[in-house]
């Protein structure tokens, strides 16, 4: 105590600049690094909180920031905490932690910058956190260091590279193509199957019109079952860790694309080709239906749907205000305008009108600017009601959407960033 | 006078930093902190004006920012105050009260950068402005403090909160939710009840087509509005100021949503129920669907909403523009499109262009590009003017709604943070 | 010569911190002001080109900003001259004229960011010539200082004020409200005459249907019209410079509006009531209907318009790309779907399509989103052609909006900026 | 290395700065600079890696910016190399260089920032990148400096500078305005040829329907070929490289525009006037309809256009983006769509509905909110559907846009700085 009070004469160093050490700078920061130092009672112990002290001139030598170190003096002059513009935020922090001061006494517009800064460069700090974020990829960092002792565990750790990542080595390529062109082909033949032509083809081929399918056609869905189930199977059983594999979305999607053709096939099985169930069965074509969510596996190879799927993550709120916002309005909209169009005339003659649910489309279709010109409101009421709710439509949703856009914005250069540094770390290797 | 002269000749100390004390200085900035220092009598005086004087290198020191006194400086002798750029804006406005200047003497770019930035912040140095702003909370900040000294208070308080601040406890969080579900169970209610299915089957119940609501959904009513009369009469009673409780807009649009229900009750009592008042009656179909308002009260516990008020009643300047340029456009292009579309054919047949209001919904249908296809022209000079229409539709409708997307994205972070900070705040305590 | 030499050994102190003042620094800067200096034979000399200098230290003093200094001694050393990021850009042009180099000097990329700042502040600094650039607003600055010598002048410079600044005097406001009321009464009667209702009843009064104007409606127009031809010739009367006046736009505007009217009587008058010109005339309802451009004398009284205004001035080489854009587009579309609508049918029957210009109409009406629905494409190719051509219609249209936008932001905040100025110099008069 | 050592206790003296010269410094930068100077034997070794050196107070001079080398310092000491915010990234980045670092060594967030600031730089400091990137020019700065010895080839340069730059001289604004002139005129008689009046008039003229042009049609035209032929052939004949030339993209829709005229008079030429062949000649019309495209050598004089082309240029990836988004959307909708309006029907009679390909056309105008109203959803469910695809939609489409919106900006700012300095560099010949 005695060695701390000689010590309020002296000068702090902080990166060679020089600041006066007084007792008043101790007393408005009491939980500081500095309040410690006047603690000490011998100089050994000084050098514990100090880089270097200095007996002949009475100087504490401090190797850090000098600029950072004079907001801190301001602060406790002025009473305000504010951020050094000279230096990068992050830095800032650094130094306000080994003084013993935290974010929370920065002022709040300065807090905010950090808070904002501080989430901006989150994801490249701690890109662990990034991967388990979203999941569509595999933490290769947090396994890549594993012992695999045997060749069994190393053929798998090759295999599951070749299917997890298409840019590791030839073979992905090639399984990544073509894992490409049979999503393209069954979508080719699920579009064809529906046209009038090539069903009254398929229909001539079977000789009646019971099924939809063809025979070609439905050899090529065959095999893009085929090779589908393979793929999932095997993708399934290299897996480190099979729980996880199966919660990740675009493993869900697999198996919500691929089941439903052997659901239908069992059903088939049971009721017989040609029993009642199937002519009209609802159910089987809907299922069939399932199989168009096979395009999002495309995902995996194209980085703008990638992007579009984190954005929709990271934007679950501004999707609820953009789902609020459009109901709202559709509620008030549709309501005002069933009374207007039709409630108030004695002899109510729109029909389209009569409820409002059927006033709903309406809303949606002016709101969102399309405009079928299936239903408009020819009342003068309906019609001002009208101008109104195609102005606020326009408002309300690009309001949320502004949003939508930033976020978008933002995750593509991160996953930019990650795939160009994942090409460089592959040549490298 | 004297001694100020001998001053002349010594060094300002500001910040560490040593400026020489001229003459030339006190004469450019004569209303200064620097002036006064000239006229002292005696050290002792001087001391009032500076932080201390050091008589041997005739030295006087200021614990200030040294960079916005070179600034200051540089002011005097070139004649131009610019904003330090390597300072919080707003630490060097402090600056430059504290030497005796003001905001007035920055050049115009900077004074524009710096009232801009006074902006951003205001509402977080002062939030009390901002609660009184839009009034959606009570200021508890002011009120927080009192001293409630009877045991009755205490209790009204407590309602009060629970009412108020949905995340205030468990019981507020169970009254949010029952209140979101009420709204939406008379919502779902108001629309299925014009639903023809749903008509008929009221209508089957009662015999006759007298009444729009059948038993069931009259019940579910009447359950929804005792709940929202009794919610709006506690929170009346237990709060602080009755007078400024009925100003605030989300009051008001729950008494609007509530009055309609009992008039139109008192006016059925009044004329009897099978009056030929009610059969006809649009005053009370419009009454009735004033309830639709009730959606607004979900403003209560979603930010978006809240954001939205906010945006709408910041942005009413925005807003006016808007109309503004709607009007204006609509009035030129709907009397144009009329000339050419009707008033030029000799023989006019277009009954739907025959008058300059009905040509205003054309302009509005295809200004904000939504083209229902019920009018179009059909005239060459019709179309060309429709172009010119479409195009300056699309421009002015959105130069406006730019500025107000900018402040909602602004209302958005404002209320997020605040909202955070009760939050947290809550959980300290 | 001499002296200079001596001088080559001797420092700079340049705002307080020193640079060694070699010979290689004026090799490398040879046109700057340090060249001058080395050829000063006499210290006396030597004082012209800078602000002291101390025999027995050797060193010039320069009472300049020393970062400035410091980023030219950089340039010549390595012969890059880059803004220094601390300062004001246009501090730091100012410092560059002082030491003799210019703005060509700097990198290419810190030039335009020099250009973009003066863009940002020229308005602010030379308000006169925004004033004269788009001259809604007299320019009282300039003609301000003159001496209205006799009573006369004085009485004009009142009624001048009156009538051009709305909020200079209460008269002023009375007289803007007034004309703001003029103009919606005129634009109502306009609109209203069109409606079948009241056609109908002023045929009823005057017992045919020979002309489109009741009796009270045609009472109202010439009200209307005598206060604008007042106004008018009042300011032209009271304005300092006739030329000027009569070039302004919306002056421009005014007489197009006005000169219609006394047209229409003038033909009346020489043709007769009765004559067959003015039933059929065509030309006078166009002349009529110009009256509907009184509307665009409201930009005097309201912000957004004027601030259209200016933007539409500034944007007109944006304007001509949006034009430029929507044209070769519409050509190249229309074409093709002309083509594939029409021109390869072997019996082409839809008759919409039959030539390229009727094809233009389904073009913008799609590119913009319209839809209208009285012209859609039914081939398979004309309907991929649609697709194209919607996709590519939204994206083309957007770019040059995209600037038009960023105009239109900058000079609402210039206007209002230069409002709130006039309104506070009102104030402190 | 002794004298290395003695080293270690001098200082460094950066740009005025002095900087203690610790071994640990050395240890943590170990490739750098400092560590050559370590190992120096002698003096004279010393002074190839500093600028100078003072033996008597044993310090070290650099002429190079203190800044950085102080961030560089405080990297050896805490492990972060981050920008220096108060200097220019491609300073800091030769600074790193200088002291033997380079940029991978940079925390990751400020790497990505200097990146980005390379890349808005890079067409600035390598202009000749620029050039070949985009090719609509001639590169006249690589070859501009060649010796054209003889006559013949001066010739050659003057006649290629009038073709290429339309501002070099007189004579080529004069070609440039005629070019435009002679496409505007070609595209005029190409959209009147398809007016009912004109054919009728022509075939008037020629007694039959045979053509579609009539005589002065086809006359202008043939002059119209006749110059852009000329045209084009010269400017060929006078190009540097004629291998690049019909590589660049203008002049291969040069070409394209051109040969379908003389293919066609070639077909003519060979089947005879009244063959069978050119009556219902569907390629004959194809190949004529190609002429359209002549109208994008006006980007040879629009900044616009060129603006343009340089955006699909770089925006191709963002392309293929929107390209994905609205595939993948277009295949989910419109399968679901056909399934919901059609497939679920049990007596199916929306034929429009009947394949997925024609329920594709829908989702298009749906999703770009064009609507015509040919065709719209009818059940409860297809209404959703609707409803979903069309936010969706907006949602989509806006997404890459927003890239392709800044990309053009940038390219903007590019074209029009090059320009103006073109420009200026043609005033100071």
């Amino acid at each position: 105590w005695l060695f701390g009070r000689l010590l309020s004469g002296c000068t702090l160093n902080v990166g060679g600049r020089r600041f006066p050490f007084t007792a008043d700078l101790v007393t408005h920061l009491p939980l500081s690094r500095l309040s410690r130092l006047n603690r000490c009672a011998s100089e050994s112990e000084l050098l514990e909180f100090c880089d270097d002290y200095d007996r002949e001139t009475n100087e504490l030598f401090f190797d850090r920031h000098s600029d950072a170190f004079s907001f801190i003096v301001a602060y406790a002059q002025h009473g305000a905490l504010r951020l050094a513009p000279s230096m990068c935020e992050l830095s800032f922090l650094n130094e306000l932690l080994y003084w013993g001061l935290d974010s929370a006494e920065l002022q709040t517009c300065c807090q905010r910058r950090l808070d904002q800064r501080m989430n901006d460069c989150y994801v490249h700090f701690f890109p662990e956190c990034r991967f388990s974020d979203y999941g569509l990829y595999y933490q290769k960092d947090q396994y890549g260091g594993r012992d695999f002792g045997n060749k069994c565990q190393g053929w798998m750790e090759t295999i599951r590279r070749t299917f997890e990542e298409p840019t590791s080595s030839l073979a992905a390529q090639v399984l990544a193509t073509l894992s490409v062109i049979f999503v393209i082909i069954s979508m080719v033949v699920l579009c064809t199957s529906t046209l009038p032509d090539w069903q009254s083809l398929g229909a001539a081929q079977q000789g009646d019109r019971r099924s939809h399918r063809s025979v070609p056609s439905g050899l090529v869905e065959s095999i893009c079952i085929g090779w589908f189930t393979a793929e999932c199977t095997l993708r399934f059983l290299v897996s480190y860790d099979k729980c996880e594999f199966v919660r990740r979305p675009l493993n869900v999607i697999d198996i919500l694309a691929i089941a439903p053709y052997y659901i239908s096939v069992l059903v088939s099985f049971l009721t017989g080709e040609d029993s009642e169930l199937q002519r009209a069965g609802v159910m089987l074509r809907v299922l069939r239906m399932m199989r168009i969510f096979w395009l999002i596996k495309l995902a995996r190879h194209f980085l703008g749907l990638q992007t579009l799927g984190l954005t929709l993550r990271r934007c679950y709120r501004e999707m609820l205000t953009l789902l609020v916002f459009v109901g709202v309005a559709m509620a008030i909209f549709s309501a005002w305008a069933q009374l207007l169009e039709y409630g108030l005339d004695p002899v109510p003659e729109a029909s389209d009108w009569a409820s409002i649910p059927s006033a709903c489309w309406w809303v949606i279709i002016s709101m969102t600017t399309v405009g079928y010109g299936d239903m408009y409101p020819v009342t003068v009421a309906g019609r001002v009601l009208g101008g109104v709710c195609v102005v606020s439509g326009i408002v309300l949703l690009a309001l949320p959407i502004t949003f939508i856009y930033h976020s978008f914005v933002q995750c593509y250069h991160e996953l930019k960033f990650q795939s160009s540094r994942d090409h460089a770390g592959l040549c490298s290797e």
